[in-house]
């Protein structure tokens, strides 16, 4: 189903142009207009969904093998020396379009893309906790 | 097949312990020791694979299927607000340990996890470059 209202719905189905580089029956790949570096591409499906809650185990069981084969090919197109490929959900995550998307970043040695983060602590008692409240649901 | 050095081929088997939330017979799934924040847990499959580059496709299609099913779990358990999945391929995108693993990052409003990068710009002719080496691989 598409939204009526939802931008990735009409780039994926081709009624909004995009620099497309792979399109199937399920998805759309194409490069991301604001990149954090040279071939920031993203994976999406022409199917609405808000986001990873939501996606249907039958693309999620695709997107990832996709991205593989994308990263794998860009990597070789591009030169890039690798590659991250990060996916958000909700707004304090930084989702900004609300339709499920994986971004693929190529990156190359030297680059400033950030996408860092400070490692904290915890102890055993607090991963305890943790894992008995997951393991309950 | 395991590899006799790797750090994630002995979590994943379980001859390193390791606070578990979940595993079966392809995957295991454990808490971070040094967390971006709370919960922040690893997929991470039992065969070794460096990275996504090359990751069996089999186990691609069940990785963002059981990410999906973690982060719904645990965004239940643990009252967060958001996740971020990150995954990265080489040096240059932060990847330290050389087994395919998958970050699920829980994120809470008003959090400081980073994670960001600065939007860049790209030109059409930039674009149809990237999208005309891509297609010819």
């Amino acid at each position: 189903m598409k939204k009526d209202d939802c931008i990735f719905c009409k780039i994926a189905n081709g009624e909004i142009p995009s620099s497309t580089l792979y399109e199937d029956d399920d998805f759309r790949i194409f490069l991301d207009l604001a990149p954090a570096s040279k071939g920031h591409a993203l994976i999406v499906p022409k199917e609405h969904f808000d986001n990873l809650y939501e996606l249907s185990d039958e693309k999620a069981s695709k997107a990832l093998v996709l991205a593989k084969k994308t990263i794998s090919k860009m990597t070789e197109a591009l030169k890039c020396d690798g590659f991250n490929v990060l996916q958000n959900n909700n707004e304090c995550a930084g989702q900004t379009v609300y339709h499920f998307h994986m971004h693929l970043i190529p990156r190359y040695k030297g680059d400033d893309v950030g996408l860092k983060w400070t490692p904290g602590e915890n102890t055993q008692e607090e991963r305890d906790e943790i894992v008995n409240k997951v393991r309950a649901i």
